[in-house]
């Protein structure tokens, strides 16, 4: 198809539904000369769900464009954000990224040869790159690092020098990976105008900037992977994608922060090039429609009604998520997907209820294989002799100083309370910990505080049959 | 020797002099087992001087007392400190570092198996040691980095990057170098809290730490060797050695900031454990002292003079400087010294005046082989058919934004006036510059904007004859 493109045509598709592109010029240049070389990363953390549609619209456009497009997985940066995940873990991680990531591509049928995926660490602890590393720190100021990463970097009390680094290396990137442009979000607009300052003072070209619009999440207005209950994974089944559809912000009338329509509008709308809005018979039945702006205004003027516009996106998106279940059905990615993010098994497909309600596989990650009990966690490891172990668990966050806080039971709890994790009531307790597995350590990384300072292991509540466990202050600490 | 001290006596020896001590438990408990391992670091910028034997008599207590010393060269702080010079320079920098440390050591008589010399690029460029670096800014917040560095990373109003990392990388090195303590100054007290903070972090030992209080300098307070005139080059010469002496702050009767006693006390006390005091037979003759606080309450009471001390350490210097002259006599030091140092040959030992004064040999890096004229400067080079190029100098200082200003002639100049160093108005610009011998670019590195706003080229003067070329503000400026 991209054959058949003029270079004013694949500017078109490349650049289109974009807020702010930065190089235009250049890329019409290079694109009179050959096809465009484009790269997204994406730091490996979270499970991707379908808000990650959005930026797999954009590629699909750049595919057709001809563009060679890299998806960079940012195993590094992942590690650096969470380095209480063992990099066995985030290995697992990245091979789920990318196995989900090409079950999207190729659900919206999109050609993969012009494809190439990197994993930073491949390229990124290199003598070369590392040197650079030094070489850009030695000529960005602190000032622009910081403001460079204000909006995509946490921004906290204690702020870490790690979050100054995050730009610079998403810069070298673009030389690294010998791309010509970089898209992201607009929110990376500060790191996009720091390499186009720095690169080219270590001598290396200026790359063009594609910039996608903030998309509100088809279920909320937060787009992060790594929160809420609400977002529809991409392995949920037609009875999730449904229930949560329902929940999802969408009022009459009302086009501003509507997930739902912008799903229509970034996701359905540059795949298919109509959307078919379903509607009773008595009120005119189906209505196919082939200019997004049409839907919107229909919307905004209550001829689609909220319940018609979910109904007819519940039906768009599962046939984009029918072949990603599909795929991962099979024994090998259900693994994948279990050990890269132990927790309750998503893929309900499949042999539903074996595995339910958090049993003692010795594979299987379920918190309840802790034995926590309130003052004291005990961790049962047969090493060296030494029987068992046992720690008491606290909310801490790293700065300076480092802030502990002991975590709080409900009140009127007593010493040796059984605690679990919402959901894994039933679960009984290892008798001992293998301590090759790990067991502790893996569960131990999805350990939070949550913002309203409630301790939750994968966003699920730590209990006692008297209720929450909780924290004084350090909402967002880690738990160990 | 160290065979035959007890531990004790070797922690007595290791700590004397020090200013502080962390971590002297660990210290004493390793000295019951084994030998102790310490590291000193230094970056191969300016070059070295009689300063350098403060740190060298301290060296060679520890291995009087049987340390395995390491010395680190720190190439990549010496890059990203200057990064107008190239590596083939810094190269020849390390190695001419290499060769005048040893020589000191062998001076001052100290046995050199103990000793390992390790360059910082030998394994602060590895992947393993990156990830550290990036582990590390994970941990360190940006505060405790900027902390850590106030003393003896430059201060300026647009601090770059790389201060806040040359804390980490020297707290990682002592993991690296698989040392049990690092040396240095006690100007480096925050890098080493530091480090005892966060190596335990990273799953590392904690190590100790040994403080040199800071020294003034032989002939002035200052002890950088990338300033002055009247610092004393371990490869002056006798007549030199007393000019400059002549010169030294030593008010009679004073004893505080007298960088001449201090030389005897950190130097030649420690060196040797007797100081010769040269005296008139009239005021009753030469004097041994063993002790250096006689020295010291005699210099206080005046009963020593400062003429009589200046002589007596002039005469104990230049013992430790002779053998230090004579093995850079060798024709292949002597090349090392003028091509890791273009500019004035200071060994004038040997065929002296040969190459006084700037004269043109094709190896010798002589100012005054550039044509510099006031409003521009001629670079001739003979290349792709582009016979020559002339492009105006300017100072400046990067940052955010980058500051640039004119270099400013002397009232009444006129263009095309003659530019030259101090010291080399007599040399003749060469006709073409070999592209490939770099001239110009070797020459450039050495070329700064002075705190007093004067542009000068190895801390001599830019000039015409009418007088100091300057600029209005950028102090510290480079200049291209």
């Amino acid at each position: 198809m991209a054959d058949q493109l003029s270079a004013d045509e694949k500017f078109n598709l490349v650049t289109r539904n974009l807020q702010e592109v930065l190089g235009e010029e250049k890329l019409k240049q290079v694109l009179q000369e050959r096809e465009l070389k484009v790269y997204w990363g994406t730091a490996t953390t979270g499970k991707p769900h379908v808000a990650y549609f959005v930026p797999m619209s954009k590629i699909a456009d750049f595919l057709k464009a001809g563009c060679e497009v890299t998806i960079l997985f940012a195993d590094l940066h992942a590690f650096l954000d969470n380095m209480k995940a063992p990099w066995e873990l985030l290995e697992l991680r990245v091979k789920y990224y990318e196995q989900v990531i090409k079950a999207m591509l190729e659900s919206i049928g999109v050609p993969l040869e012009k494809l190439k995926f990197v994993k930073g660490t491949d390229y990124q602890l290199s003598r070369e790159y590392t040197l650079d590393v030094y070489r850009l720190s030695s000529m960005v100021t602190e000032h622009d690092a910081k403001k460079a990463g204000a909006e995509v970097v946490k921004q906290v009390d204690h702020p870490l020098l790690s979050g100054l680094l995050y730009p610079g290396l998403q810069a070298l990137d673009e030389e690294y990976l010998k791309v010509d442009a970089q898209f992201g979000g607009v929110d990376q607009r500060k790191i996009f105008t720091l390499a186009e300052k720095y690169l080219p003072s270590l001598g290396y070209a200026k790359r063009a900037h594609l910039m996608n619009p903030m998309v509100p999440g088809l279920t909320g207005a937060k787009m992060s992977s790594s929160e809420e209950e609400s977002k529809i994974d991409l392995l949920d089944s037609k009875e999730d994608v449904k229930k949560k559809l329902k929940k999802a912000f969408c009022e009459p009338g009302n086009i501003q922060n509507n997930g739902v329509l912008s799903f229509v509008k970034y996701v359905l709308f540059p795949l298919r090039g109509e959307f078919c809005v379903k509607k009773d018979a008595k009120w005119g039945g189906d209505k196919i429609y082939t200019v997004f702006e049409e839907v919107e205004k229909d919307f905004a003027e209550e001829v689609v009604h909220p319940g018609d516009l979910k109904a007819s996106v519940e039906v768009a998106l599962n046939q984009l998520l029918e072949p990603i279940r599909k795929k991962f059905e099979s024994p090998e990615l259900r693994k994948l997907t279990n050990s890269a993010y132990p927790g309750p098994s998503k893929t309900k497909t499949g042999a539903k209820g074996a595995k339910g309600g958090g049993g003692g596989g010795d594979d299987e990650l379920a918190p309840s294989r802790l034995d926590i009990r309130v003052g004291k966690i005990v961790k049962k490891i047969d090493m060296r002799g030494i029987e068992s172990q046992a720690m008491l668990l606290c909310a801490s966050i790293e700065g300076e100083p480092r802030r502990v806080e002991p975590l709080d039971p409900p009140d009127g709890s007593s010493p040796g309370d059984r605690v679990f994790v919402e959901g894994y009531e039933a679960g009984k307790a290892d008798d001992r910990l293998n301590p090759k597995k790990k067991v502790w350590e893996k569960l131990q990384v999805d350990l939070m505080i949550s913002d309203e300072c409630v301790a939750q292991w994968t966003d699920k509540q730590l209990m006692t049959k008297l209720g929450q466990i909780t924290c004084k202050t350090l909402k967002g600490g880690n738990i160990s």
